[in-house]
């Protein structure tokens, strides 16, 4: 039998199932081997990108090698830095020119090492590279929201294949956080405590979906996955802003996020993801009813006319039993 | 330079480029040839199906071949048909009991016939199951939303060749439909006029973007189109419940349908798509506020982590572009 669990903070319903589970060896799907080519995030490379934004390098001028981690413009942006905001109306639309960021953050150097084999080191530095884009980026006027985001394999939509995440300025808090925002608020219109300070204190009384846990951060297969193996990763203090992020949570971040991810590859062989990092809009304070984190969503399945007619999502897998399976991979300590 | 466009019935934002766009040929992907196999859905398949629930045939009893449109249970369905609705809290959670109908309706006995290679009075027969199917479960009070759809391809979630569509009957009505209602409720307070039949209007003005166009039924890519090559279907004429379609207008929306999916083949060499078939929730009135409709959506490109981040769509051809090369791709009137 099936049972629907209803998200509290966006009221989407899951269907899981509660008597049987999709095996591990049915949702892996191959990766299409890496070739490495002409490049434009090897080193060597510099030259084919639009010129850096920053870099983190021990020796040399910019757009050089020797670098660890590089920010750049993205080639084929979905919006475009220069310009004013204009927005008009057209019949029952509206219509705005497409200004915003669009950056890409090379995570390494090496074309076959993902963030999943990245030592914490070099996985602190892109999110120090993270943080640093989203504080220069939050004092430009124009921008409402900054979405961080990881798309990794064909499934996942990457087109490149050397490892590298994305940051988008937006104009305007988009819909899907302005829901999230919404549910939270409510929720804390009603209880006065966060909802996802609730649910970390639940999955640390239950302890039954934990994959990471150490004194600053907690990831877990949360109890309403959407998807197969989805896992969240949250600050166990609460803090609405990841742009907030101090030192030593960064590096707590960095081992939750490179070990999720390790034992995702370890146990499924490699998925196609993406990683989101869910943060309050651009405005100046901490906000007491929502929660930064990042919600993983690998890429086991296709989402079909079920989901996108209805908000629903089936996830053949209890997210006990995913917990349990990734807690099970054994991955190095670098 | 992209331009953003918001849809005002979700409120959803999709960036298209106004200065460039992607040719055909780069969005063709192969579909996987169809091999028949043992397949449930051909003649003397029969058995290998739960019972079937409903069929057009000429002779012969249930369960038998020589139909020519198929009803029958989802033999893994994601809701059963049994029991009572139950709903509990568990935590920050709400569970219900997975109580629905997911009925599978097979288009035709040909494996390699797909709806869009279909004859108008075949298409017309899918077209009276849907609603037959509609109209009868429409009478359990249990069910609140009756949702139809169609995956096409691997790409789009089908995992099954043979021709087919599919129907859940839902115990709540799912968020997507509330968003989509309440989004056109807001528009229809504020104007007093559906925004569907505006859009219709507008399209029907502009000429830029049509399909097809009878006296009851319309086929455009709509402005505000989140995916390359999407068509929506819509009723000329006011009308909020599918289910109530008359017989004249079910021939004019299977030559509406069948024709944009065979367009879609012939255009983009055979694509996997999804069609939603959007109607008002179950409450036994017409709506003056809700118009139903069709979207189909096909899948050219994989949804990435700006779209699941932001709710935005990045859509890589004008809908202008998209509609005038359908409209040149030329099919066979049957």
């Amino acid at each position: 039998m099936n049972e629907l669990i209803r998200e509290p903070i966006t009221a989407r319903w899951i269907i899981v199932p509660m008597d049987k589970t999709v095996e591990v060896s049915d949702l892996i799907t191959e990766q299409v081997p890496k070739t490495k080519g002409n490049c434009p995030f090897c080193y060597g490379g510099e030259v084919l990108t639009p010129p850096e934004i920053s870099a983190y390098r021990k020796s040399g001028g910019p757009n050089t090698p020797n670098w660890s981690v590089r920010v750049v413009p993205n080639k084929f942006p979905a919006l475009r830095i220069e310009g004013e905001l204009e927005r008009q109306g057209v019949g029952v639309f509206d219509l705005m020119n497409g200004v915003g960021a669009h950056e890409v953050i090379v995570d390494t150097p090496d074309h076959f090492r993902d963030m999943a084999d990245l030592t914490y080191a070099e996985c602190e530095e892109v999110i120090w590279a993270y943080r640093a884009r989203s504080l220069d980026l939050k004092k430009d006027k124009r921008f409402k929201y900054i979405l961080i985001f990881k798309n990794y394999g064909r499934s996942a939509g990457a087109s490149l294949e050397h490892p590298h995440s994305q940051l988008i300025a937006l104009p305007i808090v988009p819909k899907r956080v302005h829901e999230e925002m919404e549910g939270a608020a409510k929720y804390y219109d009603y209880k006065e405590r966060c909802v996802f300070c609730d649910m970390v204190r639940e999955e640390l009384e239950e302890k039954e979906r934990i994959i990471y846990n150490d004194d600053r951060f907690l990831a877990f297969c949360p109890y309403v996955s959407r998807f197969a193996y989805e896992i969240w990763i949250l600050p166990k203090k609460h803090a609405s802003d990841f742009a907030n992020i101090d030192r030593d949570s960064v590096a707590s971040f960095a081992r939750a996020l490179r070990d999720s991810l390790a034992k995702l590859k370890g146990l499924l062989k490699d998925p196609s993801y993406n990683f989101i990092i869910h943060t309050s809009p651009i405005n100046g304070h901490e906000r007491e009813d929502y929660h930064w984190h990042v919600e993983i969503m690998p890429k086991l399945s296709k989402v079909a006319g079920f989901e996108w007619g209805s908000g629903f999502y089936v996830n053949p897998v209890l997210p006990d039993v995913a917990a349990k399976n990734l807690s099970g991979v054994v991955i190095p300590e670098k």
